[in-house]
Order: C-alpha cells, then structure tokens, then sequence
C-alpha cells in the first residue's frame, strides 16, 4: 500500500461531471461497420457509420440538418449517404451535396463529420473539436489485434456512469467478493496492492501464489496446481483500461513464452449514465483454439455481468436515496480510482475551458 | 418552385410551442361514443365522453373536481354522469347535481365542458375559452361522411410533435424516399412542387405522369397504364389537414366522374409530444366495395406507419442529441410547411395574449 | 353529519408535502426478515435488514458508505454485514468494523442504523433523528398479533401518495360506489356517517342496518338475514390507519363476544408517490379456520385492489392534466380526511422545524 488518498472529493470526478470530449472512444467493432449504415449512440449523440467504396470507416452525425432524421436509415450512393426522409446528399467529410428537387447546395448545409481510425478489431472516433484532433493519443494499444495474440471479445451496455466502471476495474479488492466465485480466490483477499501512481500512469498490480480461477487454470491444464498471478490494472484514457495478467506454474512445467493474458477494457460513454464496455481478451497461450475462446469469453462475461449488476445497483439506490446526503467514503485500495477520477476532473475542465 | 421560405426560425412553431386551445380538434370517431362512458386524452387534459339519452355527444372534463377520480369510469344515470368513487352527480353541463349524503350542492362545484359538434364519422370539440367558442371555425369538409364517398378510417398514434405531422403531410418531397416502396413513384422525385401559400391557405401541388402505385391502380385497374396523378397538400386547420388527389388514365378509358381521393388527415395532440392521428380517406370511384376500404385502408396504413416511424426517430434523435446545438436547415420545398409553422406560431401568440 | 371542512387548502397535506419523518414505520412482515439480508425501499431511501444471531431485528441504510453498493446483497458474519462489493464490514450500530487490507477503521466511516421494533406481525422502523427515537409514539395497536384474534395478512404496492390512501381509508362514503360489489351495500348509502374529530383523535363511524356483504355474512352464515353494521375507520398515526367493524344479526343468534373485525392498514410511503401497503385483518369469530382467513383476504384484495386502481387512476389524471389548473372541492363527508391532512400538515412543519 504505497498512496493514499488525498484529494478533496470536489475534485474527483463522478457521474455529474460532464463527459470528455477532446478524447478518443471505440464507436463500434471493425466487423460491425459495412456497406449499410449503422448507428452508434455515444457521447450524448448519434452517429452514423459507415465504409466508402474504398473500404474506409466514415462517421458522421446521424442527424440530417434538415429536419434531423436519421442518417443511420438512409441509403449508400458511392462514398455519399442519402437522407431516407427527404433524400438530402451527404459526402464523407459532411458535406451536403444534393438537394432533390434544388440546382444548388448552401455551403452551410453540413453535418459533423468525426475524425475516426480503425484499428482492428475496433473503429475508433475523436469527439473533440476538429481542428484539435491528435492522433498521438489514439490509446490502441500494439498487441491489440496483432497476429501474436489469440482474441475473442465481449460485449456489454452497463447502465451506469462509465466513472463507475473505470473505478471498477482499477479497484482490485473487489474480487475477493463481487467475484468470489468467479475470478476471486481466497488467497487474493490477503495479497497486496501496489499502486503505481505517477502522473497520469495509473496502475494497481497485484502478486499472488494460489489456485488460479477456472478461466485460466483450465486452458492451461493447470487445475490442482498452485501458481503465480500477477495482475495489473491500468488506467490509459477515457476510452481504454488494460488489464494483464502473468501466469507461472509453481508445481509444473511452464510454456514459453511466459503465459500471458492482456484485456482491453474499452469505454464509451453513452451519456453520463450508461456505457458501451467491450472487453477483447487476449492471450499468447493455447493459441488457434476457438473452442477456448468461448470458454474463456464466457467466463469473463459471468465476472463482468456481476460487475454490471454492482454498477446498475449503485445507480438505483443513488436514484432511490434522494432523501440521503451523499457519502462517500475512501479507503487505500481506492488510491488508483481517485488518481483516475482527480485525472478525468481535470480533462473535464481542459475541456470546459478550451 | 414558387416561394423561398423567409421565416426567422423563432417564429416559427415547433414542440416546444404551447398547444393552440382557440380551435377544434377530434376528440373520437362517431361511432366511439355511447351511452358507456369513454375517455379520451387529448391537448394536455381529459375528456369523458358519452351520449346522452337523445344521442347527443356530451364532453366533459374527465376529472371529478372533489378528489380527481376519472369520470370515464363512472356510470351514466339518465343524461347525467356518476362519479365512481364518491358519487358526486354531474349533468351534461359540467354542474354537479348531487352528492350522496347532502342537501344542497354549491353552485360553484363542476367540471368543465366542452362545446361539441358531431359531425359523422368524427366528434369535434372546442378546447378554446367556451365563451368564444366558433363554430364557423369548425374545419369539418363537406365531403366527409357525405353519402356521394365511399370511406374508410385508419388510426396511428404518433409519439411525435403534431407539428412534424402536419409538416409531413404538407411536404410533398418525402414521398419518393420515405415511401419509396409505397407511396412514391420515380417520376415523383423529378416533379416540380406547385407550392400556394396566401394568408392561412397553405397548399402545395404535383402534376405527375407516371405509373400509379398499387394504392390507386389496383382498385382502378390501371395496373401497368400511364396515368396523369395531381397530388394537392392543403393546411385546413390545427386539427385538419386535407390531401386531394385526381387521377385521370393516360392510356384507357376514364370513369365518370374524374377518379377523386380526398383523405381527411386528423389531428388532436394528446400534449406537445404525442397526437392522435385519424386518417379518413374517401373515393369517388370503384363504390360499395368493402374489398376495396380494406385494401386502401391497410396500404395506407403502412404508408402512414413509416410516417409514424420518421417522426418517431427524428424525437428520439432529439431527446439524445443534447450534447449538439439545434439545428434546422430548410430547403425550398418546405417553403409550405414554414408558412405552417408561422401560422400556427401566429395563432400560439394569439392564445396566449387572449 | 357534525362536522364541516374550514381549513384553507394550502394547509392541507397532499402528495407535494415532504414526507413525515418523525414517526414509526413498518418495513417488513416479520416472517420476511430472517438471517438473509433484504431490503426495503422506504420513505425515499432504502435499508437493509436481518436478524443477528440471537434473532433481533437489525436495519441499516442500504448503502455502503464507501461505494454505495447495496449491503442487502452482502452476507451476514454473525451479527455483522459485509458489503458484497468491496468486503467492508458492518456492525449492528451501523459502524464499519473491518476494511480489508487495511489495520484500522476511521471511526467515522458508518452507515445509518434505525431504531427498531418488532411486533408480530410486523417490524417497525424510526425514520427521525435516532436521539428523537419516541418508543411511546410506537402505534402497534395491542390486538394486533394477539392470540385473541385470527388474522390474515395481505399486501399492495399502491403507486400513488400516501395521503391518498389514508383519505381513501377514512371516508366510508365511497363503499357504496367504488366497492358497490364487493364492500358496499345499498343502504350504506343512506346511512349517516358519524365523524369524531377532536385534537389527534380522527374517527369517522357508520351504523348500519342491512344486509352484509359477503365477506362477512359467509363466515359468520348470516347470509339473507338482516344485521346491524357498526363500521368506524380510525386514522392512528402516518403509518397506521385502524378500521374497526362490529357485527350483531337482527334475525337470529348471536355468538359471544360479539363478532368483531379489526383491520389493522399498514402505511409506509416509499416516496410522495408510491406507498407499500399491508393489510392486517384480525376477527374474534369463525377462528381457527384457514380456510375463512383465505376467504375473508381474498374478498379484502378484490375490495382494496378497487381502491388501488382509483389511486393510481388520480396520479395518472393529475400527470396527464398538466394544463387545467389544481381544483380540489370538498364536501362534507370529507371532514374526517381534511382534519387528517392538516394534521400530517403539522406533522411536516414540525419536521422541517426541528
């Protein structure tokens, strides 16, 4: 235990402090966007998504500037989509291009065009002013994706302030109990945290010797065998948190390279009271098994559904307990989720103030 | 293309304006209302409604003014109607008449009603102070429920705007991409709106030669023929709108008298975000056909259903949108539904200083 | 008739006034509360509760005060709780006793505990200030669980305000319209009602010669013979409204004691417009005999559930009717609700002022 917390609570962000929009958040997976339109509801808005002839991702603002049906219903024509109420012409950049029934377009008329880069598995949109876009902060991580890794990802809608969630998994002291029969095992109650806070590096790891839960003792064969876990926590940006976790057999034989497993947890706020989460696990073991895949999809969805469960009952009884003053207690396991949350405070008010 | 639209956008009505009360809007079909009580929400209220013994409509407040119960679920006694809860005794005047348990009844206890006019197949009601109650104003057509048409009555409710209703229905340009599939004709995207905008008549026209959709050439027996079709949009009223259409073959033989739609498109708004909406189409052609109601009822119901499904998305976009500022570009072909919105936008400012 | 409503209406409490803190609710049936947390949403919060080991009643907020997970998903330890998210734990005062990773507790970190006390059948809770707690002002009547009565016991959740049903409760001049079939009976109508408002003491009675209604003459086999009803509804406390029935046969023999009904309605508003609602109906006659408790609670559901659907029917009116300005007459027999409503009035001021 190496932080405490110290932030006075105005400081730290929650479900009232407006969304970050100088940022960039996953608005769909690469396979989901094609030829026919798609929307996407994020950052307190809607988007529409689409692939040009070329095979490129175009995000526009799926509200026409006409009378604000949605683009996201309309029809491809080349690289340009068609309003389905009126048949307004939009171009890629958000442009409108036709006007039926009109010889001549206004150069006003437009909707917003978002900056976006996919990097598979993911489509990626920047939602801060235009002229700000820095593609320097994408956070895709490198073996995201990459031939080296085995991937499956998951998918939930939480119903609740992704602050809740980011808090969430940079906690580690919840699985002991949110997660006792699925991820936690007893020994991990007992196991420190080191907080590696500095900046806006915002880690928790954890090394512990134990039974490793199903979703990895299984794959590996390595039921009945204690092992080494360390597993890190660590907070990238308003849209990403990466989870790793080492693996080392304390009793048998171990592969090479060292069993590794490393999860994007990406975040898209909706509005500030519920989130898109898509979580792609992946792993340089036991590679080229689909079949392992779902297992461990699977298992990862039951642990993640109970954390959905805790964040959508939080949110209902702060709704409920209008009649309370709002409490909120730190102890030294919450150090890195206060780091996070005085962070995102602070590029809520760069935002505001830029 | 005869009109520019010119309107500053705050003079124009949209759903935040407050609903127009100095006119007349349908409170149920005819053959709704009986000697069992019915009640029926309508311009932010609640009406009961029930026959008296003579067969005249009576319309009352739905609220029982000692402890709110709803009227619609009393019982009628005579041409009075009996609170369910409390038994208070209210004659078709508003005047409550008896209480169990009393004497006397203070002149002041009463629900308010409201002046109607049956007019088959609809009841009308004057939402407007009763003391200026206009019957002139009634926009109730002739043709209507005349003997010399042939009808049948289609219902949607439309969580929506009656503003968007009514603009939908008085723009002519959506039919060749919303109704695509339906309504629209390919030759209708190249035609040029005739639009007759004067004072309060708001009208806009197409003259197209084209194949008619199945709507019109089935029951004609013009499939595969050219037809000349002149489609007519007219603003009647805040809780009427008329569409006409003459339709005359190009290729064969033409009834006498000239083949005539006339559908009567009514309008209550429930409150400034859902409306009832009644469509009464009537024909002068192919008479006494049951076969035929059916067929054009239920192709224009799945018309009107995409109708539905536009305003509802373009609300729904307006609720998540809150992040963006609001937009509205316009086109000249909505030069009729401004005139519309200042019109109506007109007569919101005449309410509210009335 | 002896008493006539003179308060002006604004000091009359209805669903706008704050909720009446200061006084003894019931949470639970005490069957519902056992070694398995649970809980209860109540006067716009929610607690938890169990029994520690030696089987009291414990109830505490709801809310962990760290991360305001519910601890009615966490787990007893003897008689402490631990909060199923992060593992802090709980003693039966509310203070935080154990964190885990952690040596010591700040003392300040606690939830709220509720004074509380369980009479059978029910578990009372005080919502005031803890040092206010007034065991006097507890309104648990002495028959009420006494082996001298049988008893049924049924449940509504009526969304709508409490105040509404302890109107509801203490005007009998609705049986003879709203329950027509199922309580009221045509001479109820004409009989005088017989109020007894004095200081706190709220009391409306009836007497009544008549046929009973089923409910009672079933059990008692007086069906077709004639009996005095004795009916008075008596309103007890925020929390409790009491009615009480005393029945004698006209016709023929009458058991000793005589036969007598006494409901205990059990009020506990969730927020101003939801109520949980427990209906405690206890006889001296006919004992022993499921089979009637099963009869006489189900004839009581179809009765209150009448009154359910007029509550909710006015919440709905008044949402709807947002346009018509309040108007709410009173008429004599509602005498007894007015001096109710100015008491719970005074009720709330004396909250707001201490």
């Amino acid at each position: 235990m190496t932080a405490k917390p110290s932030a006075p609570v105005h400081l730290l962000a929650d479900h009232t402090t407006p969304l970050i929009r100088s940022a960039w958040y996953v608005v769909a997976r690469s396979d989901e966007v094609t030829r026919e339109p798609r929307a996407c509801d994020a950052m307190e808005t809607s988007l529409v998504l689409y692939r040009n002839a070329a095979g490129q991702v175009v995000a526009l603002q799926n509200r026409c500037c006409h009378r604000s049906f949605p683009l996201a219903h309309g029809k491809l024509e080349g690289d340009a989509i068609r309003c389905g109420y009126h048949g307004l012409l939009y171009a890629p950049d958000g442009r409108c291009i036709e006007i039926p029934m009109q010889k001549s377009v206004p150069a006003s008329l437009r909707v917003r065009a978002y900056p976006v880069v996919e990097r598979k598995p993911f489509v990626w949109a920047w939602f801060g002013p235009p002229d700000a876009v820095d593609p320097e902060a994408l956070p895709h991580p490198d073996w995201l994706g990459h031939a080296g890794w085995d991937m499956y990802i998951g998918y939930l809608r939480i119903d609740a302030s992704y602050i809740h969630l980011h808090e969430n998994l940079l906690d580690l002291s919840h699985l002991s109990f949110l997660h006792a029969t699925t991820f936690g095992t007893p020994e991990y109650a007992r196991a420190p945290v080191e907080l590696d806070v500095q900046g806006t590096r915002i880690e928790a790891w954890r090394h512990v010797e134990c039974h490793l839960p199903d979703i990895y003792s299984v794959p590996l064969g390595w039921q009945g065998q204690r092992a080494r876990r360390s597993s890190g926590s660590c907070f990238v940006a308003p849209g990403l948190h990466v989870n790793t976790g080492y693996l080392r057999n304390l009793e048998g034989a171990n592969p090479q390279p060292e069993p590794t497993i490393r999860v994007a947890q990406v975040i898209t706020p909706i509005d500030r009271h519920s989130t898109h989460y898509w979580f792609a696990g992946c792993r340089n073991f036991v590679r080229g098994r689909p079949d392992i895949d779902d297992f461990m999809c699977k298992a990862q969805f039951a642990a993640f559904a109970e954390d959905q469960f805790a964040m959508q009952q939080i949110t209902r009884l702060e709704a409920i307990d209008s009649a309370a003053p709002v409490v909120e207690a730190h102890i030294p396991t919450d150090a890195a989720g206060i780091a996070m949350r005085r962070h995102l405070a602070a590029l809520a008010a760069r935002d505001a103030a830029g």
